[in-house]
């Protein structure tokens, strides 16, 4: 049977990762990933074929995985939080459309949402969108009728890839449409490298601000809605019980 | 140190566990938890103490879990997925708004939205929404008008807690709104009692179709955008790439 696992590692610390992936890459003849997420697994690595690229390299590599599953390879694509969000489980499948006898199998990751808002306290207590702020694969127009929509209904937004060095006032044009529908003391914050020991940067800061925080593409922003707060340096979310 | 752990179990599989959720069981003296979820871990309950509920003692459970933490004890409340997602998190934050010394962890979970998605393939690969169908703590309004601007904007669209016995018709309302906005070959998939064994239901459908599919508080729906569709029946979203 030819396989090719797509593994969510979490957000890169192993306490966070699930045991259904390492037991993926174990078994796995080639590793193939983006190289900053292979050094996040040197352990699992060891005495195994790896195929590691730089950014920008998606299609090459989820094609580099299959030509390897075609060859009689088990392979594992490896991507950090889960590889079925912003990750390569999707471009997976569609190129190996014309293979059904290869089997792909997802094993699901904490994604960056979740390990954000765990250490920020409890902001996606209730409906929450999940929009990149990247226009590499989707147009601006698109993302900004998304971040005005969520917005007009109040849910709380997670962004993804706030801001690059190419993106610079992404960010702040986000903000400039969330505050035509959400007050500017809206609670909100962000986590930069969620937990990866004293590299992580967890911060609260109201909507108003959070233009000019210092945010890139290993962020996570979470802006809250009208029934989020700051309870003891945390940020929650209320869903409405009585207490 | 006054300690509560607040741990995301994931979808109730020990494989799809976070070794740092089971850490946080093992420090813990008191577990407390909805009954069914004490049920999936019987071999860390092991000589603990555990505290549990049925469904709706929410406000109550927290509490116990705080009184036990003013004790000295430290404990862990238990929720399947994320604790922080439709989870107990935000509640024990708002509860112990007086008592500063409780140091509250969230441990984060693998939540139902991820554990379906990898199963149906990888249908969350671009932007998304995550919204209850329980209008228990939300009012249907607002989930009604969250699923019009999420559904207009081309949005894929996760659907907790879709219906019950005593909301037999959820499903069925929230699809005439999607209705409105998606066109009726929109791909879905939906999935019961994702990752615990032969008692899983994977099952794709088209939104014309979703209403009148057997769907419970145990299942999770996700309604495509314009850029999912069956792909060697695995229900995927493309991002953009040229493939």
């Amino acid at each position: 049977m030819m396989k090719i696992f797509a593994v969510g590692l979490g957000p890169g610390n192993s306490t966070l990762m699930a045991p259904m992936a390492a037991s993926a890459i174990e078994q796995s003849d080639v590793i193939v990933g983006y190289t900053s997420y292979m050094e996040l697994i040197p352990e699992l690595l060891a005495g195994k074929r790896t195929i590691s690229t730089g950014m920008r390299g998606e299609v090459e590599r989820c094609q580099e995985a299959i030509d390897e599953a075609l060859l009689g390879n088990t392979v594992a694509v490896v991507c950090s939080g889960d590889s079925g969000i912003y990750g390569m489980a999707g471009l997976l499948f569609q190129l190996a459309e014309a293979y059904p006898e290869i089997e792909i199998v997802v094993v699901p990751g904490i994604t960056a949402a979740i390990a954000a808002a765990a250490l920020l306290g409890s902001p996606l207590t209730n409906d929450f969108a999940v929009i990149s702020l990247s226009d590499h694969l989707t147009p601006w127009t698109t993302i900004k009728s998304r971040l005005e929509a969520v917005s007009q209904t109040d849910m709380v937004i997670c962004l993804y890839n706030p801001q690059s060095k190419t993106r610079s006032d992404y960010l702040s044009r986000a903000c400039k449409i969330m505050l035509r529908h959400k007050p500017a003391d809206t609670a909100c914050g962000y986590v930069r490298n969620a937990f990866r020991g004293d590299d992580s940067t967890i911060k609260l800061c109201l909507l108003g601000e959070l233009a000019d925080e210092p945010v890139d593409m290993l962020t996570t922003v979470i802006i809250g809605n009208s029934f989020t707060s700051v309870i003891n340096n945390k940020l929650v979310t209320a869903r409405g019980y009585q207490v």
